[in-house]
């Protein structure tokens, strides 16, 4: 129970335009707040008119910078990254932005998503003659857009949303100007905000914003590509598209419950969630719980919808982190939880709902069930926020491989059975939608349907060994 | 907001006899659910019937260890230490356990408290002619046992026991035995525990136990010496004591929810908390919100004893962590609020119960009361469940001067107008001890009463610069 | 006196083909005996029929690698590099070798010397689309040879040398070969060595050989490109050249002692350059000394021409590294010496012949005669066994700029009278080149004579602050 | 062939009172210049009058020490220390000085030798009810100054004097001053400088004086207490000694080729070893060189004693530095030889003399006298300017065991066959001493005779395996 559960996150970008403000220090706090989204490398890349300076490294964004290697970072306009490794590995040479020098002067590129046709873009660029260093998309996108047609950044960042399919939301850097683009389908999220008059900002989440003293302002639509400039946000372009295809699991876990999708908190909309699924699968209980702390939202809604009462039933510890120690085979034995402890005081005797918002193997969710019925409870409901995951994710979300999906090997009773559980219900994805809603249904639910917005590559990973 | 207003933790201690085991390893892992009491460096120490092998450093259990270093510690009895700097500097050279070589043999201690006489036991030992290399006390305890007088380490820690005075919780690790040690005050838990038959363990909080498989069986008492051994903890001595005044801080704050003390788990105790609170000090509201996360237990009691629904209101960076990016004026001016981000969905135009388990300084609750209403909140009635914290702590807990101390220097009235709220409240002592109750009122009340249950010597710490 | 008054060396190249052998560790041990070559970062990438892999880090040879980092280094050709930063800050990107995926496969590249047309390739680069990470030569020869024309890699190289102008010793190494290429000019040297029957080397010195057991074969000649092979070198092109030019500096300073070139030692041509340099410019004296290390040959071929004794007159602290703790005022007024110390013994009251083998800007010569005269000389003799350094070198060697070169400002006589010596000489061109004589004047004097075999291009460095 | 076949170097000891200079500053280019004693650890320790500030860690003088953590160490007395590991592990627990609160203050002490009875002293100290920390002389030294007899730090000191054996030379500082003690038999060296008209110093070798400016003034007697002050080294005792017995290794190889003992140079006793070594044991031969840096002295001096030329056959790798990596079986085989080449000009066809200074295991001359020949050398004849090493050392000096030397193993014919020479000579006890000889003799010669100038206590070390 070292890891979660989950999928994992996504990248975190940043942008600002801000004449008169500290840009890179500013762009830190906003990473900070984006943190959530990637923890394995951060970088920050400013431009002053005539040149990009940029620091990234490996870390968390407070490990990443400190005051010395912040300083030389001055300009007015900047972006900034936060890493979850995906596609590419775990290397430097994959850190973000990623900054080239090109014909048309210096580049900077962060990037949340994953090209479907990165392998194709990829090739291109190689018989194009362009040598690549790394194995990331991050790459092929500075590669491309450095390189590409167009005698303008606008008319090139038009031609590479021709060219590119999948999830992509960039922030691009130039010398003298930062772009926004984010992909048709709208997969992930970036947003606009506002810090004072004349200081803009994009974001992949609004609760970069808010610690900064900036203020959401609107979503950059799906296809749209925007300017930053002082008088704000400039559409340069905007990208038909069939229709939107946002990933789900935004709403689910992803992003921040503080953070804003469609006018609503991620928040409300999982209290909303727990609602429905309360209505939907109902449960003769005592309490309900959630997994923390994701799914505490959508326990707050479970209690609300059922009438029954809100309690905690687990503690996690908050200093787990990454440990070189392991249990040796006497620890597995006793079944060794590091991350739960159960609360016996709120358990004992009790017919306990657990509310969790996702399950993605299901090699955590048996041993806490466990982990309940040893501290006493008599019953455990396990009733999860969102549908049952039978398909990975081919649009970057790195999700699992078809034989490591738990219900896509089993079926819900089965699933039941496997974790010991008194009973097991999942949200229907009619339900998860409807607490989601907004106008229209504009989202990719391929992982629960199997039916994706966008045809997908299957990319061999190991040509790239040689990095 | 970068730092929290509350008091410092303490620090954790641990100790295992485990003849067929790997003492070090469950150590670790002891230590890793101990590390709520103590981030600052960490320490094992090892002995196999003949000599004493340790390894200690800064940082978390997590950073401190690795398989490399943690190899060489072979024995079958073990005492580890996780420390947070009260008296003493931070420095490598105060890093526990303290080793030495000594008279009777090999000698390691861990310490958790802080001595009240320390200054005079620090003369004595100079005067003794013994050379201190470091400013903490847990350098005096060992020089104490190592030199003192009696010709057993039953004797010395008897003699010790006779010296010392004000919080101590000890684990004495000798080349072939081990101690655990609780001041007759009790200010501070430790208890014992069993891992199946023949091993049992020491630790100061029960949740330490779980994620190992052991079990809790009971506390050390106050004023006891214990051994352990296979068969089990023999009591070597019981010192006698007026009456035990066990810190209320670990039944507000220290103490991981977890844990128990008394039969109770620390989460039940702060529901109580909460239910007499609203019993106490109800308000007019729509909602009950806890300051994330240590006042979630009190937030859930309080929405039980008012019948009001609970919720979140306050979204907490998981990630926050030592930064060395300072706010610049602009970002000071804004009001940047790196830890909080509050949930306007759940707020707009409520009156909002925010729950907090204590006020020290005063200087986060204004800047989140805000946050609040600019999120749309109507109302804001802050509720804390425990009392005014009127006076230092001079047992050890790193509270604040009183100059620092806002309900030393304000009234309730004027703090309620500080925080901008619309009422304040706090927890009355007797309240406290009702929902903390057992048998008997066997607290230490001293920073809420000024009352303290021992004397207390006022250290020169500009003394000890030297170091 | 904390630098030397030397010309910065340049970087050390090495590669092997050895198919039964742990290429990686041999390359490691080749690379620690270049090491003189280049102190700031170190690489080596492997290849095994399919892929490349790599490490490199900044820092000496033995501080980049161990068991951990050089057990996935698994083929069997190899290329490794140690790296002086000449043009190209010091940054990670610029370490080496440079290794990307290109269309004809993996591709990686070392880089000893320096282009004269970097500034017209490299915007030739841009303007064909290729996004420019780092500022070195050594990126833009690698997409050149990624990207340029030709179907084969032997078609790559021999377009390169048509391109390129200036100073290049390339090692490249592909998926499943290693080849060696030396400009025209044969600025720098590059020998093929052999292990055993059938594993080949390469190297920038053959100081490299001797280490790991392998023997010198002969050089690569200028203009050629040779393939190692299990059957030895395969020259696969010989470029014209109207003469070779190869840099002086190699046989004054740059070399170490033992490396052979034109099948003599370098020791030998510089005891050659002392006889010389005695027999031009005697010095009626008792003994003759040198600045430690490097003149040390030079002293003892001086003390061989003139008849006089040789001894030691200057100790120099083996231990002098790095330091972050400047001289105060006070110290700098007392003159500090950190370097060498003067041994007055030999010294008192003596005539003393000081030799060293080059002067630059003159700054440590001048403290090194006062000290000696402190210590007791009576008169100091400085003979220098090269001739006055009157230009910047453009072709790779951190020289000086002009207004720094003491020989560009002053005479000899006004050097002699700044070094506060009795009497200064210089070795003369023709001295040089006869000691260093092999068949024909196949010498680079650019930085004497200020006439260098090739146009240069001046760079401005300034456009690249961007990264 | 990585490591050196020599005598482990002892430690460097500094001291200086200087009320109107930054001691720390200066204290460090005094360390820098004694780092050949010592290269594990650094300290510097300063006082004010009123407190001690110390830094110390593991590693090179200029990796310890940085601006930042110099400039705490504000003060106008200040003693350092460099260290190399004798007895005591290598821990950052033995590092120097070694700083304790006592009972007269605050106290520092650096520590250069070995106490004879250390094993009873420290004893005594844990009977006094001291624990130890660590395994050095340096703490038992410390903590016997510590908590002595003794009103005042005078008394003190010779108290210690009186029940120490052994070697030791000390630096100690209290608050507000700063004392020097050298042991009666005077093993090391330690002296006095003078910097300006009120600065005083303290070194273990003179050649710490040059660098800062200082010069030397005499040498701390045998036996003798000098406390520094403005008015200069004021003795306050002088131990009686039966006769002096000083470590005849610092003449041979310790101390720094430009120290002065006795009122000459290393470099000329070294000369005049090799003039002894010519006298005593002529060799038919073309050439002489050394054993590169340490025996080029000795060399120099035999070509002057012998009217052979004097050159170099030998070249050593300036970057050899610990490595992590290791010769595999292939590279075993070839016979790999990192730290040294051979100049195949100089010796091809030449009958060579090889100057050592000492051989104490053997396991290096071999391998470097093959190398000879095989570089084309007609015949090789070692001559080492020491006599043989038949004993070990029992007074600090990390020598090696009897079984460990060669020359207590085998006969020097045996040896000479072991090495592959042609022939083999040391010099005599008595040509070393006359080389040495200044009036009397006053040399411990027990590593050559077996006869020490003290009785040893046998410690046996398993007893500290805990720390």
């Amino acid at each position: 129970m070292l890891c979660e559960d989950k999928p994992a996150h996504e990248c975190g970008v940043f942008a600002i335009v801000a004449p008169e403000l500290d840009v890179a220090r500013l762009t830190f706090f906003g990473l900070y707040a984006l943190q959530h989204r990637g923890q394995e490398s951060a970088g920050i890349a400013v431009a002053n008119g005539r040149a990009i300076r940029y620091h990234k490294a490996m870390g968390l964004v407070s490990q990443v910078f400190n005051e010395e290697n912040l300083r030389p970072l001055a300009g007015y306009v900047a972006i900034g990254h936060t890493r979850y490794s995906t596609t590419g590995s775990s290397k430097l040479e994959n850190a973000q932005p990623f900054v080239v020098e090109s014909a048309l002067g210096p580049l900077a590129v962060g990037h949340n998503g994953n090209l479907t046709n990165a392998a194709t873009l990829r090739r291109e660029l190689l018989l194009r003659g362009v040598g690549l260093t790394g194995s990331s998309d991050s790459e092929v996108i500075t590669q491309m857009l450095a390189g590409g047609e167009g005698r303008t950044w606008e008319e090139k960042l038009k031609v590479f949303m021709v060219r590119a399919q999948g999830a992509y939301c960039l922030t691009v850097l130039t010398r003298d100007a930062v772009f926004g683009v984010r992909d048709p389908l709208g997969l992930h999220p970036l947003c606009v905000g506002r810090l004072g008059e004349r200081n803009w900002l994009l974001a992949s989440e609004s609760c970069a914003f808010g610690p900064i003293g900036a203020e959401f302002v609107r979503a950059v639509e799906p296809g749209e590509i925007v300017m930053l400039t002082e008088e704000g946000p400039q559409t340069l372009a905007h990208m038909p598209t069939a229709r939107p295809a946002e990933c789900l699991f935004e709403y689910i876990y992803f992003a921040r419950p503080d953070s804003m999708l469609h006018g609503r908190t991620l928040h409300a909309m999982r209290v909303a969630q727990g609602r429905e699924l309360a209505r939907e699968s109902p449960a003769e209980a005592d309490l309900v719980i959630p997994v923390p702390d994701s799914a505490t939202p959508a326990a707050i809604g479970y209690a609300q919808g059922s009438g029954l009462p809100y309690s905690e039933g687990l503690i996690k510890n908050r200093y787990i982190g990454r440990t070189f120690i392991q249990p040796d085979d006497q620890l597995r034995k006793v079944g060794i939880s590091l991350k739960f402890n159960a609360l016996g005081d709120n358990l004992v005797d009790k017919r306990v709902v657990l509310i969790d918002d996702s399950i993605v193997r299901g090699n955590t969710s048996g041993p806490i069930v466990r982990l309940l019925r040893e501290a006493g409870a008599r019953e455990v409901h396990v009733r999860v926020s969102s549908p049952p995951i039978r398909h990975p994710c081919f649009l970057g979300v790195d999700m699992a491989t078809y034989p490591e999906l738990i219900a896509y090997r089993l079926t819900i009773d089965e699933i039941c059975k496997h974790l010991g559980a008194d009973s097991l219900a999942y949200l229907s994805l009619e339900g998860l939608i409807r607490a989601c809603r907004h106008e229209g249904d504009t989202f990719c639910k391929g992982c629960f349907s199997g039916r994706y917005p966008v045809d997908v590559e299957l990319v061999d990973k190991e040509v790239f060994e040689i990095k």
